[in-house]
């Protein structure tokens, strides 16, 4: 299969949305999902760039994402967090993965960023196998803590 | 005990660094903090500023933080990660915890955003209980996932 890893364009928002859709049916959160196409296109390409991405790109359209941005440990430094690797499920065992993830570890690395972060659901084994071949340590004791935007809404009623 | 919230300022840099080493004593990682005071003036001051910070300011100087930046959600949209919130130990359950999340919570409010995202060890149940009482939800399913400075190293090596 040939593909192309390349930096998003606008015109892929609207694929890239699809996946990102794929990946939350995969997790158990169909309606999770609340950004549009317009939002990305905004968030991505607009005045407050939020976030990169690149995409492999095939004959049969964009079948791989891998969406980052910056971040910043108080321990390392400059980071880069991987906020989606996402491969369509057709496409799985291709090599693709590693492909999108080559793209992310050298940007970091030309950036000279101390560490690159993502966030794992301790369920999906083929993924902690992956990222653990790939040098990665999966912190088992550390949680994600979510403040969502109904909780954001509350808080602010709660403390007048 | 009378303490003002306010936004850092560059002199209070050795200060929060101080902060920081004390977590990283307090979650057994003394070794972990690698960052300068010059690191943060840098960073956080610099051209390129990575991350906005609150103070609690007493008469004794400060004795508390909480450090946060942007991040992105592909779900939800523009959100905030909360890095650090820390009081220093002699300082706790006064109520200061909640008064920088507060200033926290209030900032990412008035910027729309739709999470305010932070981490906890899952041993730390004082922590999570104190984030839970505030509306958070402790994603405990999710695990965070580092690529450190020395694996994006040997990750590019392999590559070639």
């Amino acid at each position: 299969m040939e593909y192309t890893i390349r930096e998003a364009q606008i015109e892929d928002m609207e694929q890239v949305l699809n996946l990102v859709q794929e990946l939350a049916d995969f997790e158990n959160e169909p309606n999770a999902v609340e950004i549009t196409k317009t939002d990305l296109i905004k968030d991505g390409f607009g005045e407050q760039k939020m976030f990169d991405c690149f995409v492999a790109d095939t004959n049969d359209g964009i079948v791989g994402i891998a969406l980052f941005y910056s971040r910043y440990s108080t321990w390392k430094g400059p980071a880069i967090h991987l906020e989606d690797l996402i491969v369509s499920e057709k496409m799985r065992g291709s090599g693709l993965g590693t492909a999108l993830l080559d793209e992310v570890v050298k940007y970091g690395d030309r950036m000279g960023v101390k560490r690159i972060s993502w966030e794992v659901l301790d369920w999906n084994e083929p993924a902690i196998e992956f990222y653990e071949k790939k040098g990665a340590n999966v912190l088992r004791d550390w949680d994600v803590v979510h403040l969502d935007e109904k909780g954001i809404k509350n808080y602010i009623n709660n403390i007048g």
